[in-house]
């Protein structure tokens, strides 16, 4: 499919009910790259193996320069190539969305003289942030888009893309991304993109994916202070306790994620200025900056995931406090009663079997007032414990 | 507004009822910047967006040499820029607070031949500390000003410094700030501030911004040691302890604030001697010193909170402790007593039911001495507990 | 034995029943290793001296060009080294199986100008992995091989490997190994093992060795997954929490094989292009990657037990709450209604002896109504702490 | 006042009832030190202003050359100065003790050209250890003096040291300190300080300072052994909690001492050669040694106090359990008696209300050996219970 | 005492009853240690103090060269010193055992050109290891021996090694160490010490040191799983959690201990050829890869002795657990039955006092099956309880 200037209307993808393919490669993410990475065991290095469940790619070529653009999404490897050979003046962001058909992975490969082992990387889905420096001046960069989902888990895809003298090819997995609002931005009237080396549009992809990563890490934020709530407001159950490591773990992968990423920019930040000119380079420096931000955020979370399990093994001993004083109060208000009442339960015999009186056996129950002075003094106990554990503070949570 | 000699004895700011949005602007400080992160996603680099609730600028210029000095606050950016460039032998410090002007602040940028992206800096509010040289030996500097609220909370605000040929250029997005010490030297008759280089001025707010760490971790020191004396004199609760999980935040959230400080002036102080000179960096080397010791109060206290911790779950399971030896002693006095009443409570007849005397059934209870003595051994075995519970130590805490 | 093209056929090791020696040999892996390490206390370096239950060694012998390839077991070495000598042109893998053989060992060690100190790290077992160049930029490369055994251990055994002008010679204790799939690739029509100098045959070793972490992690994670199913489905047993440090030593353990791993490849990837040429390079890069990945699944897994751990605790003490519950609940009912019921048993007497009444003294066992109202009294107060305990949630879980 | 060779005999600080003086300075010192800390905030750079209790300085002068000394304490500076300067082919050591006097100081300053920002570090007395180069090859040096107070609290003052070309000029702001080892070694007949250059008295005070940290350590170390027998053989309190926080506290404090004091001499190890002669580091790197030994030996105390910290819990959960056991003991022996004891309290009538036996209602009452037989199976039960725990081990601790 | 070609044959120490000597020392190094330390406080650098309990110096010479070698211990230092000097020629072992003798260590100090503070750090023996180059490329070299003692502690004791351009001067302060190894192979017909400089003895003299740390690693390793064996067998005791404590501090002793050897050797490795030629740096490296293993190993220790305090503090919890599985089980079998005993215990009459029945009062306890009913209710009760515990899984452990 050709599209032409209309084309430039059209803000989504054009023709695919790829929303349940999504959430499909989405659910089995995880399993995909374990079995990725188990198939790979011992493979021939630069082996294309992409999972089962790998979408079939879409092909998306934006071509655009100083005075316009042009954005479409073909059918054919073979019609994006020949749009794009075609206008060799203009620059190109060749966008693949799939990695399912390694023929066609393997003519891009060749096409765009990549080196197996970076097609490998790009298809095998789990590289960490990385930045290469290859052929005449050319980079290779990962990325790693991350997502909070509904189920409480980080979702990270990869965002791969080579550069060339006048295109940027990327590669990612699925077919809805977060790189909309740069989209965006090259169909608007005026953008820096347009005006700029291709190797700023790599930089406004990279940023674009940083950027994203607050929006992750506030999803976590919230979600840690929602827990905190519970366990203060609440009760501590073994179930919530399981969400706290939970989140843990989540964080402790976003660390994983966001390290190697600004190892990345610093690392690009030192190539020469042939490779990354001083004028980009101040842009990756803001970049820096983010991957800082984003460090710092997740290690305040892991400190406030940390803090949480002290709160809530606190709560837990908390609960069995309380559950002992209850137990502690009954026992010590209702047990000296039970002894006094088991006393004048007692069989003492007034009468001697022989006749005569044992006047020391038990007096009080002959007493007139013997009950009564009993029930008051049982009641003077229950009293002066409850004053006890009201001065004690017991009854204060 | 114009001000000359007079407006010299003006020690505060000139017109404003800026109290209330002062508080208003720092009660929504977190949200506003979370709000103004969230914004920046996926934006253009370089954008300038302001928070929602950013104040409308108000704009001060200092004006002085080694014989005098001009102060006043200027209704009109026009206005402070001509006077600004009409003495351009003198030197200045133009002390832009509140964001809350788009146009203004892309104006001053312009003016100033700011980077877009120094700009996003200034109004992001977010930035840690750093350092950067741009254009003709310029320096870009940027600090967080800190305060302990009354909320128990780190308020932190940006202090964003840019120094030129003959003039400092600062921004901030409240009103008031700690820096008027450093206004009170410029307006004291000697000051090494008017003998040197604008240089010296921005070394001068960087100071006096590391000195205002010192009172912010006093107050959390002595608040540490008030949970402290809480804990050990008082009783340990829940909400005891999610106050010492807030301070632990705040400690790790000043960590934050503060290593970047020093990192930056250990970056500073590397700078080529033609962009710092070296009279400037024995007083930037003083800076370091500071910003190591802050550092070690923030470490110090970080150690301190994790004892807290320990104290407070030691006090905890304590409690516990006593509320078991509370049962305990009431049990093992009370429980054998209760059993010596029910044995003599039992119904173990005397007179066989066909005549005759089974003598071997209780035959204490026909004693009579058998209540005595029963009463006595009670006394004995109740004594016996004490002395037990005295010797293992029970009664004492 | 003479192996032609005939033995390329022979995809498994020829001759031996070695499956039964192997598992033996696995079994007291450990002991041997700290035997061997006893042993060689004050020894002259360079002494080689197998651990005791050594295996006899096996010799193999793979010769290939760019157009095909010979295989073949050798019972004598001689035989070995005649058939290596006679094809200079060719390159070749000599792969040598067990240590059990001293004088074989050092007869090895002279044809191939090893150091006596490289030979003692082979025959050792016990060297961490590390790469020495050595005489004429050959290189002595030692990996650690790691499976996950049925009884929930890391068993890891060393391949080392010396590079030579037109050979790799390797060494291994066991006769089985994780290398098959590179003899595979050499066996298959076309591989880059056949293009290139025997150096990439190391890097092929060395990258499967890595490749082969996966399935041992993957294990590994499992097992921690099936961990904490049981503990938050099931119960804790002290048993449980033996198991769950055993995988904690696992990956402490892991931790220490892959870290040195890493440093290798980086040492590697340092040494001169003379020793290790740009294109072979490239190849370590991605076996970088490889190793790092693999740092960070066992740092990830770190984590993971340390959670499961907390969790553990917590579900102890969790179930410690449970039991109090328990004992609470049926002393707060039934205490209570005990004593009423003692209360009823004393013996108060309604008549005077000396004649007439004590209205005072328990009138209400001559109530009509006495027995059903006390009745109804203690079911309230049954009811009552039932009403209670179900209010403060004890009844779930 | 002049000295004389006669002073030379005079060990001891001359005149002053110093004593209750450097108490009182000692109680205060951090208030002393916060106070100063927070007057200096926002404070002009190189402002001198002692703490409210700094002590009326004393000047003290020691004279030496190769042949003699001369020693004396002086009351006022000018005679000291003169004295000094009488004597320009000796070398000196002018040991000024307590700040109290700026005037004083600001002319110390100026007559040995030091900076404004260096007087106000040694005033300021919370300079953490640091050397800086000045002037002419001269070197600033600070040090902190340790000692282990009664009131188990680490006490440290600063020593700071500026080198001449023939004197040390050295601020201290207590009148007792550990250098007088130093001072007896200048008295005696021969001595390598006489013999060498001021850098080399400069070490010398250096070392003894470093020195001096063995006696803390070691005091520390009793301590907490004395702790660790206390929790071992007695009991541990929330008193004793308190301690051990406290004496990490102390250790966590010695710390940040000497890790500095390491950095300090490990960078006047790095200085050319022209500042520090090689003879004088030979001297250096064994107080390098000294410094590494120290942090060693609190690395091992942290350690210390952390495993006693554990050993608390421990025990504190120890004695909670004994407590149970002694409870539970209790309850299981007289629960089931007072069971039984119930059973034939009861009340089932052996006559029908219209006459007639009830055959079946409690025939052991009315048994002879009812009794007997019934007490012998209390004794039954209680000795199984007894037998039961003692096999579980409940009788030992 | 001169010796001969006899004394060759003499395998231990010629003439001391050194046993009982040695053991004294060994139990009083640690106390000899603090001692010596405190002794050097403010002492002038380079002071010879031996310890109080420092044994009398025993000397032995070792005279060796390619064709033979001579042995002996001789009574005086001048005939070893006449000895050493009269083979110039020959390479020679001084080994000097014990430092109780100050005049002639420092004799020794002056005939071989040592520095008073390298002869302080042999006699000071708290040394940690290190590197020195003096002289004319000599080296100083301190290692520390390591011993697990039958009282579970790591007892350590100094080697200093210097080098000649003839001879290695070694220094011990006990008569019996771990160099026995190293004198046998000097011993033997052919050994490559005979063949290289003295350094290579110097190398083999701390290959050897470096090789017993394994069997004290090893037994530090047996003692931990033995004690492991006991918390999951057997029972947790306060006194073992004191020895596991014990063990974490054997095993922070000995990290302190292999860290510096570490550093020593990777420091030696970076000397100059001409100091440490390469032939010899081959044999160091292999010493750096011992190290290391030592170093992981510990480390591997130390998270097994941090398991192990999980594994105890779980088993405590797990016996509390237990205790009141055993409370809560017997009282809620009898808590219920009690209260059914004392209902039917009540006195409710069932003849009204001005006669007539009620008959609601208890008419239980006039049916001729109330006895055998209520028996059976209880039966019931008990039994009840019981399955309830039984499905609970309150029996299994
Ligand atoms: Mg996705
Ligand atoms: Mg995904
Ligand atoms: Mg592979
Ligand atoms: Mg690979
Ligand atoms: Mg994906
Ligand atoms: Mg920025
Ligand atoms: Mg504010
Ligand atoms: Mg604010
Ligand atoms: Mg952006
Ligand atoms: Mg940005
Ligand atoms: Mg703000
Ligand atoms: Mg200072
Ligand atoms: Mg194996
Ligand atoms: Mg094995
Ligand atoms: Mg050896
Ligand atoms: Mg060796
Ligand atoms: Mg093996
Ligand atoms: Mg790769
Ligand atoms: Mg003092
Ligand atoms: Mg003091
Ligand atoms: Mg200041
Ligand atoms: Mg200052
Ligand atoms: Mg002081
Ligand atoms: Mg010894
Ligand atoms: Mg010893
Ligand atoms: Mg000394
Ligand atoms: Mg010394
Ligand atoms: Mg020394
Ligand atoms: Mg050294
Ligand atoms: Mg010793
Ligand atoms: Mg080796």
């Amino acid at each position: 499919m050709m599209a032409g200037a209309s084309a430039a209307t059209m803000p989504g993808p054009a023709t695919a009910p790829d929303d349940v393919a999504d959430a499909a490669a989405s659910v089995t993410d995880r399993d995909a790259t374990r079995q990725a990475r188990m198939q790979g065991v011992g493979a021939r290095p630069g082996t294309l193996r992409p999972s089962a469940n790998a979408l079939p790619p879409r092909l998306f070529l934006f071509s655009y320069d100083q005075t316009g653009y042009e954005e479409a999404e073909y059918r054919s490897y073979d019609e994006l190539l020949q749009r794009f050979r075609s206008q060799p003046e203009r620059r190109h962001w060749i966008d693949v969305r799939g990695y399912g058909d390694v023929a066609l992975m393997e003519r891009i490969m060749l096409d765009f003289e990549l080196h197996p082992l970076q097609m490998e990387d790009v298809i095998g889905d789990y590289q960490r942030a990385k930045v290469e420096v290859f052929g005449d001046n050319r980079l290779f960069l990962v990325s790693r888009m991350t997502e909070f989902t509904a189920r409480l888990e980080i979702d990270d895809d990869q965002l791969s893309i080579f550069t060339g003298p006048n295109y940027v090819l990327s590669f990612q997995d699925d077919y809805e991304d977060c790189l909309d609002s740069v989209r965006q931005r090259i169909r608007s009237g005026f953008s820096q993109i347009k005006q700029r080396p291709p190797l700023y549009l790599a930089y406004a992809l990279t940023d674009v994916v940083l950027d994203h990563y607050y929006p992750t890490m506030a999803a976590i934020g919230d979600y840690i202070e929602e827990l905190e709530n519970i366990i203060i407001r609440d009760r501590a159950s073994k179930r919530l306790l399981a969400r706290i490591l939970q989140i843990k773990k989540d964080i402790v992968r976003f660390r994983r994620l966001v390290y190697p990423e600004r190892d990345k920019i610093l690392e690009l930040l030192r190539l020469h200025d042939e490779v990354v000119p001083e004028e980009i380079k101040v842009f990756f420096r803001d970049c820096y900056d983010h991957a800082i931000q984003a460090m710092d955020l997740s290690e305040s979370y892991r400190e406030s995931v940390s803090s949480l399990i002290d709160l809530y093994m606190s709560d837990q001993s908390n609960r069995m406090n309380e559950v002992m004083k209850v137990l502690t109060m009954i026992s010590a208000i209702f047990i000296p009663l039970s002894f006094v009442a088991g006393l004048y339960g007692m069989n003492f015999a007034r009468e001697r079997p022989g006749g005569g009186i044992n006047h020391l056996n038990m007096p009080e129950l002959y007493n007139p007032w013997g009950y009564p002075t009993v029930l008051l003094i049982m009641a003077a106990i229950a009293g002066g414990m409850l004053i006890y554990f009201f001065r004690k503070g017991w009854f204060r949570n």
